[in-house]
Formats: structure tokens, sequence, C-alpha cells
């Protein structure tokens, strides 16, 4: 039985559930492979990396470091070496990934990256080869389990943002650089992914408008919960015409559409293509096995095309040539959740609905409750369709009232 | 450009759809798949299909025509002479599975089948190579739109079974012999390829348990959704241990649960996979662009092998030899909901809890309501879990009071 070689570069949790798992599970990967996937070296922080970019026998590179540096190098090494490459860096590919692919491409090369989105969700193959027929209207994810957790943990326990971020440090969920993950550019680097699978082009990420969960208070959960809305940490890539609107940020989901009842730490994307039509795919965006299930299905991929001993194409991505230009944000449309916390004081609503009417702003629904023992209370409006480029104006003027305390909330309402 | 030969059996609407898409989209196609897709014969009902099968150009034979004859003879000459083979045949493939596969492994041949299950749901691809790295602890599916479409109706509109399909028939979703769905053959027959490629094995028909939704009243989706569940149509293969369960059956799930919010023609399939975790895959179950999806997403992956020249071997679907036997639904437990139309006197609810409990079944809830204008009244229970075969003989027991009219519903409550 033919031997296929392997170099493990990174051994953090997932380097090392993808080791273990190689080893347990040899046999059954053997049968289902057809040949013995063998992890030649691996090469931690300390070990020297060209012990295994620079071994001829070793047929795929694992690179499960993470971070641009010196990942990029790494694989580009591994790539002129002519080795194939299997990665779960979403940060790398969304910002170099251009160069890699095309590097890779020149080779007779492929760079495998199932598990950089929704870890053991096979949205990678399935958007690249299982809907290969079709065109795409629009992605809606909810691509950060770190996120997605503590909202939940703010749904479910009525805790403010801090605390709920506290405990899933503690759960073990958050152990990098979480800022990534709370502000949304963990989401928009795997957006990015999946917009080039879908329409294919490499956007970056100054393209993408992204807006962290930060700002959000137990009492707007509470008030979208009433209203019949849920909270999430949404990646929207939506085709309107000609124009490609590229967005990261919270948004109210009606309760029971299936991407409002993902919880905790698990994944979802749903994507609207114009012959299978619109598919949810969902499961856990988090774990070390997980992780690992994606890692090893790409490896055996990788081995089934290095085995048919010629170079294998995988589907092409093309780019969709009917998307002419980004839409920025403040040219989008869309309903708002705001909320404002107000003096409680007469005039204060007149003064608020009386801005909004000036930038033709229009009110769907008003809540105001009194609160115990608080001198502000919360103010929360759904609006009907505006412009963002309005709502931004009316929402700095209505800030610069005396009666109004912090900066008021707008989110998105979005009904994929 | 390599040019590749694709001749179609079946002309309806799903091979309409396939022909329409080929042409529509050639060049789209061309460039994903790196070669030139061409259409060479259709042959309908009245057309000769040897000109198809024995035309030694073409490489790959679509057969759509459905059922078991003559579908089975047509595929085998195919792989005779040499052709792949994609087909959207649940029924062909769940009964002659077994003789076709190992032929077409023998050829060297594939066959693929994505479009026999969930329509453009990338299923097949998603167990086979996207958790190529993963055991199965079971599947939960919503296999068939037509049902499901029935149960949505009768929620929505709260109307009886009957009328519900008269209306399912009226808006085309149930074009053929509509008792295979309602009946749950045709999800049966789905499930039983899910089993393959989880399991590893083929199973028969007679294996699975099978039980449709006609006697499912309009009150029974009413009580449960007070109860907090929702009915489903559900196929089931469910590993207890060294059993698998095999079962397509109605079943209450928590309406919060992803599975309960499948509505209308949608499918949705729930895999319990040991590293991903809990996947759920969800999206149209019918509609001739979405099955056409599928078919040329099949007919891309076979160009890309026929492309590589040599022979590309898939991933190997391997039995999971964990399995030892299969356990019979007389052997199962559950929860269940079960309900009686009786008369209302008094004394019947204590004949009917005296029977369960004589069969060590409890209660765990009852509810009575009196119906205006009727001589009977509906009686429905939840029950803690009880053995299968002690709740049919209580069950017969019970129907056989003389308060007792027609025959009383169990539903098992599934949690998955």
């Amino acid at each position: 039985m033919k031997k296929i070689y392997l170099g493990l570069l990174g051994y953090g949790n997932v380097g090392k559930a993808t080791a273990k798992l190689l080893k347990q599970r040899r046999s059954l990967l053997k049968k289902r492979a057809g040949c013995d996937l063998v992890l030649k070296k691996i090469c931690d922080k300390n070990d020297n990396p060209y012990e295994i970019l620079r071994d001829p026998n070793i047929d795929i590179v694992i690179e499960l470091i993470g971070g641009i540096h010196p990942a990029k190098e790494y694989i580009s090494e591994a790539i002129d070496k002519g080795k194939f490459v299997v990665t779960a860096n979403k940060a790398l590919l969304a910002e170099e990934g251009k160069y890699l692919f095309n590097k890779a491409k020149e080779k007779g090369k492929s760079i495998y990256f199932e598990a950089s989105v929704g870890a053991g969700i096979p949205i990678i193959k399935s958007l690249k080869e299982g809907l290969s027929a079709d065109r795409f209207n629009g992605i809606f994810g909810i691509l950060n389990g770190t996120s997605n957790f503590i909202l939940s943990q703010m749904s479910y326990l009525g805790i403010e943002f801090k605390s709920a971020l506290r405990q899933t440090q503690k759960s073990g969920f958050a152990e990098r650089d979480v800022n990534l993950d709370v502000e949304g550019i963990d989401s928009a680097h795997k957006l990015l992914l999946l917009v080039y699978l879908c329409f294919g082009k490499f956007f970056n990420l100054k393209d993408v408008f992204v807006e962290g969960i930060t700002e959000i208070l137990a009492l707007d959960i509470v008030y979208a919960r009433e209203l019949g809305f849920t909270i999430k940490l949404l990646a929207v890539a939506k085709r309107e015409g000609a124009d490609l609107e590229l967005r990261v940020h919270p948004a109210l989901l009606p309760s029971p559409h299936p991407l409002a009842n993902v919880d905790g730490i698990n994944n979802a994307i749903y994507v609207s293509s114009d012959l299978a039509g619109d598919l949810l795919f969902y499961g856990p965006g988090a774990g070390r096995n997980a992780a690992a299930s994606a890692v090893i299905s790409d490896l055996i991929s990788a081995a089934l095309n290095i085995q048919a001993g010629l170079f294998r194409k995988g589907v092409c991505v093309v780019e969709d040539t009917a998307v002419k230009r980004l839409r920025h944000i403040k040219e989008t449309e869309s309903r708002y959740y705001i909320r404002f916390l107000a003096e409680d004081k007469h005039g204060v609503l007149a003064n608020i609905s009386g801005i909004l009417a000036k930038y033709k702003i229009s009110i769907a629904s008003v809540t105001q409750k009194q609160r115990k023992r608080a001198d502000v209370v919360p103010i929360v409006m759904i609006l009907h369709k505006a412009k963002e480029k309005d709502l931004r104006i009316a929402l700095e003027k209505i800030a610069g009232l005396p009666v109004i305390h912090e900066k008021p909330l707008a989110i998105r309402i979005e009904e994929p």
C-alpha cells in the first residue's frame, strides 16, 4: 500500500488532536484513503521547520501555526518544493490567499483549507464542489464560535458582555486574542474566504464593514426577544443587483429563522444559491477534534489526488462577473433596532422622533419601559427601512441631545 | 479544451432542467470543470437507450428515469461499457446499490448519486468526503419534502391529512406515487443510502421499521405544539452500543430543535459524528433545479476524474465493524406521545392508566380537553421512557375498551 508522508507545522490543540487521530485511526483512514497516511515529522515552535519543508519525501505539509508570519513563508516554501498544503489559517488565507493560491496553481499543487471556516462543517467542499453548478446570491454566516457563545450566555443568563466574556474565557473557548473574535475580525476573515469561493474574487479586510458585539447590553437581547428577534454576530455577503455588500455586524434575526437558533459555540452558514436554493450548514465552530476532522478530510482528498498520479485539477473558482462593485455600508438600506438610554423626562420621545422624521426615517414601533431605581430609561425603536447614511446622521444628532446618556446603539434587522 | 460527452436517460422535470442548464451555463461550467460538458444524446421514453449506452464516445450516462426496471439494466450496461454514471435514483440504489456499486468498483468506474437524497443539499459528498475522518453515531433526517409539506400545511392551516394532501398535490410537489412519500418508503430508501455511507453496509428496506403520517390528526399537531413539540416524519439510524436502529416514523421533536423548524418542502439531515460533532444540513428537498444542481455537480466531479486520465479512486466507504446487529423496533425504548379518542364518560382515564400501569408504563402528563359538540374527547398523554414491546400490548388492550373509538395513536419523542 502506498505511503503518503505528512509533515506537521504547529503543535497546539488542533495539531495535537490531528497527530493523535492520525495514529489512532490509522487503519480506518487507510481503508478510506486507500493509502497509508504517515505523519513523518512534527515541528513545534522550537523545532526547525525546514526539516519538514525541505524533506523531499514529505508529500503534504499541514500548517497549523496560525497568523501571517512565518506561516506565509512556510507555505510558500512548501509549494515551491512541490508539496500539497493543508491549513486551518483563515487570517493568512484571507490576507494572502490570492498570492498563495496563484502560486499553488502555477506549481500544479493545491491548498486545502476546510478547517479554516466552521471547523468540522464541510462548508468549503460544499461550496466549491457540492454547489459547482450554482451561482450565489448571498452568504449569511455565524462564523465565530466565541462571539456566539458570549451572546448565548448573555441571553440565557441575562448577564452583560464583560461577565459573559469572562465566563467564555474560563470555558476555554477563547484561547487566542479574543478581540479578533468579539470585534468581528475573525468573522470577516472567514467571510472573505467564503466570498472567494462563491464569487471568485479576493477582497480585502478593509472592503468589509466590521462592527463587533462589545456594545450590546443584556437589555438589548431582552428587548429584541420580546419583539420576536434574536441577536447574532452575522457575516454577510449579499448581492444586490450588480453590487456586493460585505459586512460583519450584530443583527436581529427573526426568532424562528434557522440562523437565530444557532447557539453556543455552534456556527452556521446560510447560503442562497440560484439552483439548490437556500441551504444551511450547521455545527460546532470550535473544538480541537472538529478542526482535526476537517484537516484529516483534507489530507484524504489530497492523498487521493496524489495517488491518482497525475495532477488532478479541482473545481476551479470562477469570478462572478455579474458583480461589478462593492456597495459601501453608507449606501445600504435596512430595517433597524435602535436603543437609547435617556433621562426619564417628558419630551424626550418627541425630540428623538422629531430628529428621525427630519431625516425621513419612520418608526415602526417604540418600547419605553419604566426601570426601577434608574435615572435613565432605555427607549427601543424598530425602524422601517432606512438608509444607513441618513440613520448615522440622525443618531449623531440624537446623541447630542443633553437627555441622551451614552452612545445610541443601532442594530440591523436581517431576514435572509 | 477537452470535451466530455454525456448521455441523458429520462427526460422528465429533472432531466429537462439538467439539459437546459448544461446549455445555459456551458461557459461557466467549462471554467469550473476545466472541460466542456457536451450533452450528446437525450433518450426519452420512446427513444432507444442503447444509442446512448452503446455509444463509445459517451463518457458519462445520466440516469433520471427512476424506478427499478429498466434503470437497473441500463446502469449495468453503462458500467459494462466503461462509462461513469450519475443518477438520482434512490429507490434503485437502496434496493440494488450493493450490486451496482460492486460492479462499478470492479470496472474501475464510479456511480455518483448526490441528487438521490436532499436534492441540492450536498449531503452525499459531505458524508463521504467531508467527514472522511469521522465515525458516526446517528443520522436523523427529514428526507421527504412531500410529507413535510403536508405536515406543515396541517400545522399552519389546522387542516386534516387528506385536505393537506390534496393541496400538496395541487402545488405540484407530489407528482409520483404519493404513497411512497406519505407512507415513509421514500424516506426509508434515502435512509438506506445515508446508512451505507456512514456505516458502510447495505441494509434492506425490510430492515427498516416504517410508519407513515396518514394517521396523524390536526389535533395531534396542536396538542404536540402546546406541549412544546413539533411533529415531523423522521428517518432515524441510531447506534446504541453495538446495535443499530433503523426506522422511519412520525416523531415529536422539541420545538427549538433545528430539525423541528424545517418546514414546507425543505429537507434536513442531522448527523451525529464523533469528531466534527452534531451537524445539520438543510435546504429544499424538491424542485427540478435543486436536483439538477446536484446532478451537474456530480457531472463535474466525474469529469475532473476523467480528465485526470488515470482512475482516481474516491473515498472508500468502510464498514463500521462496531455495529454488530440491527435492533428490532420492539426492542427499542422511547418516550411517547399517545392519543386516544374516548367517550366522555367517567372512569375512562382510570381504565387507561390502569392498563398502562400494569405494563409498567408511567405517565408524565395527561391532557384531556372538553371538545364542543363532540361525543368523543381526545385524551393525550406523554409517557416516560417505555419499551415499545410493552407499549404495543398495552395500546392493544386499551383499544379493546368499549369507550375507546378508533385506533389509539402513539408517536415517539425524539431528542437528537
